[in-house]
Formats: C-alpha cells, sequence, structure tokens
C-alpha cells in the first residue's frame, strides 16, 4: 500500500490466516460425531471457520453478538438516484436509538447489543445511548462529495473512516462482543456500493447496478451511467484505498474497517448484504486473509452481490429476499452461527455411543 | 374419505383456514412499519402467516418450541436399500434420550424441548425422561412390512399411528407448546418417503428418488425400481390414508398425525426435510388446510423433497445442505420464525415516527 497511517498498518500487519491446525481439528471431530460424515452440511464448514478463527477446537460458542450500524449520506444524491431523501438517513438513525426499527426487533430477538455509528451522515446527533442502540460519533463530515463529480473523499479521510470502523470493533470486542455484525444505514448507498463492485471485481457497471429499495427504469438507467463514468476515473494500479476514496461511502469504510478490526482481534464477523459486500471488498483488497473472518449472512436482491460474494468466495447463510440493510440479514443468521459452534462443543462422539458411553 | 375412526374425523374438522382477517390485518400493519413496503421480504409472509393461524394480528411470539422425533424401523430394508443397519434407529432414539444427538444441540440453542416417539422401532424401549429428551411410546410394532412385497401397513394400523401422532401434538401444546417442529429418526425412510410423493404428487420413482444418507449408482437404481413396484400396486382412487398404508411408514404416519393435530390446535409446525415433506402430503390428502400452518424449515438434498414442496406449496426458510433428519433443519428455522413474529409486535409504525413519536 501507498501512505497508510500507523493504526490501520499496525492492524493490518495483525490479520493473520486462520490456524490451520484448528481447522483440521475441526474436520477431523467433524468427522467422528454421531452422525454421517458431512451430514450437517453448511454447519460443519462453518464451525471448521470457526475454530480456526478462535484458534482452538471446539471454539468458543458466541455468547455477545454485536451488530455496529454504520449510518452516512451521500452526495451523489444530488444525481437523483434514489427515490428517497437524504434526510431519512438521520431519521432511521433516531428510530434505531429510540428502538423501533427492524434491526432493533431482530437484534433483541437474537440478543445482540446495537451500536450506531456516524459515519457521516447530515444531521447532527448527540452522542448517547438510547433504549434500541447507543450512538457513536465518528462523523467525518456531514455527507460524501458528490461522486458523479469527482472524489467521494480524500485519501485521508478514507484512512480516517477505516480507523473509525477498526476502532468501532475495538471498543466492541473489548465490552465483550465475541461475533460482529455489520449493518448500514444510509440513503442512495447502493450507488457507491456499486461502483465498489464494479471497481474492485473488474466487472461492468450495468452488471453490478440495481434497483436499491426500488426504482423505475429510467432511474436505474441513469443510476448505472454515473456508477459507470465513476469507475473510469480510477487510475490504473490504484489501491483498496483509493477505490474507496473515489467512489464509496463513509459508512463503507467504517465497514471495511469493522471487519479488519474484526480480523485483526480475531473474533468473527458476520456480512449483511450488498452494502457489507462492497465494503468487505475494500478490507480484501487491503488485506485479503480479512476474509477469512467473514460469514456472510445473507444474500441481497442486489446483483452486484452475487459478484460481490464470488471474489470473497463467501456463500449466505440466508436468503429471505430482504432488502432493508441495517444489519437485518445478518443478525438473523447469528444464531446459526452459535449452533455451528455448538455442533463441535456439545454433539457425542460415534467412538462413545458405540462404547455405551452415550 | 373412508373408513376413518372418531379422534380422525373429530381432528379433521377442526382443521379450519386461517383467520382472513388477522393476515389482511398483518399485511396492512407491515405496509405500515418504518420501512419499505415488503422490504423484510420472507419474513413478511411468514408474520401474516402467524397472524393467520393465531386469529389475532400482531400475532404471539412463539416462545416455547417443541420438536417430536418420531422413529420407525421399516421392512423394505431387506431389499438392501441402505448401508446403514436397522439397528441404528435405536441407538439414535437412546442418543437423543442422553442428549448428545444433532437434534439436542440444534434444539438446546433454539430453546426446544425434544420429545421422541417410537411409532415402531425395532428395539424395546422404556419409556421416560433422559437429559436429552422424553421418549413416548406410541408402537404400532416393531417395524414396517416390506413394501417391497405388500402393504407396509395395514389401514387399521396407519390410522392408529395417524392418531398417535394427533396425541402428541395435543400432550405438547397441552403442556405449553407454542411451535411445533417435527424430526424423524429411521435408517431405510427415504424410500417411503419417495414412494409417498411419487405417489401423492403423481410423478415418476426415478425423479423423486435420491441417495438418502448416501448410497452408490447401483443401490440407487434398485431403490428406484422397489419404489416404482410399490407405487404401481396403489389402486386408483386410493385416499391418503392407502397411500400411507401401502408404501409409508409409522413415523411417516406419526409425523402427519402431528401436523393435523398442529393445524386442529392452530398452532404452527416447522417441517424438516424429505420424510417431513412426504408425510406433509398425506396430512394435506387428508385435511388440505393443514398445510396453511405449516413452515418448510429447509431444503432437503433428496430430490423428491423440492417435488413435494411445489405440491405443498411451501418455500423453504433454510437451505444449508443438511441431509441429517432428526428435526435438524427445521429446528434451526425456529429462530426465524420466532423473528417474524416479533416484527410485528415490536416495530415502530411509520406513523408514529413522522409524527416524531420516537
Amino acid at each position: 500500500m501507498g501512505c497508510v497511517s500507523d493504526v490501520l498498518s499496525s492492524t493490518v500487519a495483525q490479520v493473520q490466516p486462520l490456524d490451520a491446525a484448528a481447522v483440521a481439528a475441526a474436520e477431523a471431530a467433524q468427522a467422528g460425531l454421531v452422525k454421517p460424515a458431512g451430514a450437517l452440511g453448511v454447519l460443519e464448514s462453518l464451525s471448521a471457520q470457526l475454530a480456526g478463527i478462535a484458534g482452538a477446537c471446539p471454539p468458543p460458542v458466541p455468547a455477545k453478538p454485536a451488530v455496529g450500524v454504520f449510518a452516512g449520506d451521500h452526495g451523489v444524491l444530488a444525481q437523483g438516484v434514489t427515490p428517497w431523501p437524504s434526510d431519512i438517513t438521520f431519521v432511521m438513525c433516531n428510530v434505531f436509538q429510540a428502538g423501533g426499527a427492524a434491526i432493533n426487533v431482530l437484534s433483541r430477538a437474537a440478543g445482540a447489543e446495537v451500536t450506531v455509528v456516524d459515519m457521516g451522515v447530515a444531521g447532527p446527533f448527540a452522542e448517547g445511548s438510547g433504549p434500541g442502540a447507543t450512538l457513536v460519533s465518528k462523523k467525518v463530515r456531514p455527507g460524501t462529495s458528490d461522486l458523479a463529480k469527482g472524489p467521494a473523499m480524500t485519501r485521508e479521510e478514507a484512512i480516517q473512516a477505516l480507523e473509525s470502523g477498526i476502532a468501532i470493533a475495538d471498543q466492541l470486542i473489548d465490552g465483550g462482543a465475541d461475533l460482529l455484525v455489520t449493518g448500514d444505514m444510509g440513503i442512495g448507498n447502493t450507488t457507491p456500493s456499486a461502483a465498489l463492485i464494479a471497481a474492485l471485481t473488474a466487472t461492468a457497471a450495468d452488471v453490478v447496478t440495481g434497483r436499491g429499495t426500488g426504482i423505475d427504469d429510467d432511474m436505474l438507467a441513469h443510476k448505472t451511467s454515473i456508477v459507470a463514468a465513476a469507475v473510469e476515473r480510477i487510475a490504473e494500479g490504484a489501491d483498496g484505498i483509493d477505490v474507496l476514496s473515489e467512489v464509496g461511502g463513509f459508512e463503507h469504510a467504517g465497514i471495511a474497517g469493522f471487519v479488519l478490526g474484526a480480523a485483526a482481534r480475531r473474533v468473527p464477523v458476520v456480512l449483511d448484504g450488498v452494502i457489507a459486500g462492497s465494503a468487505a471488498l475494500v478490507a480484501q483488497a487491503i488485506a485479503p486473509e480479512a476474509i477469512s473472518y467473514c460469514i456472510a449472512g445473507h444474500r441481497s436482491f442486489e446483483p452486484g452481490h452475487r459478484i460481490a460474494l464470488e471474489q470473497l468466495g463467501l456463500r449466505p447463510l440466508l436468503e429471505l429476499d430482504l432488502r432493508l440493510g441495517e444489519g437485518t440479514g445478518a443478525v438473523l443468521a447469528a444464531p446459526i452461527v452459535q449452533a455451528a459452534a455448538r455442533v463441535l462443543n456439545e454433539m457425542a462422539t460415534l467412538e462413545s455411543v458405540m462404547a455405551g458411553g452415550q
């Protein structure tokens, strides 16, 4: 990488591969449990990943999931890429704090705490705890610049936002969280997501650009042309931070940092839909091994998500047609992650059953 | 229906359609929650189904899931349709009681109790509670007759087994269960499942017969020919109980009764994979409305499951490549069912947010 700060570079240096011995031990253990080999499907590979992340077999069962909802506004809204007004980002962050949003409900169901991170929302927040979430300010500025006209943010701002994401991961983990969950809020944020995916997977804009929370054919064509033109500006040899600066969003940067921070601390992180998928591509460009710590929670409707997941090498646990963001698809998958870990901790072995030990 | 007993016919008479007003109220409520219309995908339709089942909007959030693992042995094992010995059915039921099986682990994770029902296991059980499950004896006899040579059971035995399934549903609901979950154990039970699906969906045996927990090409061809020949014997105009008698299993009958019992009591029931899918087809043949109370938990690898789900009109919540049975795929889906109900109970409305009620 080119110019990066100390915090970011030391975090990247801490991202190590999964513990191969623990992965192998988990695979061997699965083969010895009281069931036909492979009969638990995805739960088996997930349990091995969790063992590799923890560096222990069996891995600890995640007991304290924590959702980080990264929020930001987008200058590209000036181009008319969504029918929704930018104000909604601010309004929804207040709903998150009050506890009435979908992410609040699904997080309570999963026993997960919610932290809303103001990465760059246009409205002003007071930090603090509400009944639904704690709000933390890491505001870079009140919304990105219009990516249709030039870079969405400077390289320095991108690094600042990445480091804020790392800081949030550290803060949640220091507070006892053992399973991080990504969430997002940002009206218009499927436009930078599509641009990040197009740029980081070398895919045409019309393949990765979708309808977000609901736009018509004309608006989709317009959105696609904006994505294509923005990606066109990215220089040959640009690194992940350059791409993020040119076409990303502050919440994408925050989530990318959150993923890097989780990986550096060897904590699994469940990704939500297309926003998280595009942010994970940024994390992958910065530190490829970070993706070993990621679990895809839910497959988004957005066409770019499939492309992103292919490059990340991840298969989503759920496919329930959610198209809300907030972290809803990821936190719904948290019980499956916990269940996978429990299998390795609690199932009897064939050997013990055959010996009559049950 | 032809000759059926009082218990079965009164149960069938109690199976009523979903409450259309509650379904409509749930759909209207979803449209007014603080999210774009439809953005919670499958959770929205599931919440409306739960409202229709309960006859109330919002529906109560299921708090006490209960898994019924119906177990039986199969005379068709004499034909060599699986490499596994029949003894495993008995051994696994003991593992369930001891608490070391996958279904025990996943049920603990979901806060669900497990009841193992001996519908017709070859070995002898004592009824009673173990650390992992309560075992209840509803043994018809120690295994079905060989369906390759004639009817698997008599019509009277089929009715007895259906009524046992109804009794188990009643017993669990009387004990406070508000979400039933189907499970199965029975070495060789994908053979009767394939035959039930072929007969009840009018599909060719080679389309619905699969490899179960793992068989080679020769064994698959042999299994398919046995399924085809058995289905061939079924008379034109046979009812669901006739089909069950000719080619089913005691655990299939138990699960079909369990579904009917849940529907009669207006309690939702989560179906596991192909065994439950084939049993639900029997329930559908007896009382079509019963399927409105069913939720498909997990899509099985078995080819017949897709065919069964199409006829049932159900879309599985999960697709995680499990091929174990026991109820594992269904109980993994229980938290999603609970989450869907919570959405209607706990999310704020757009109106309240716009009024500044946050």
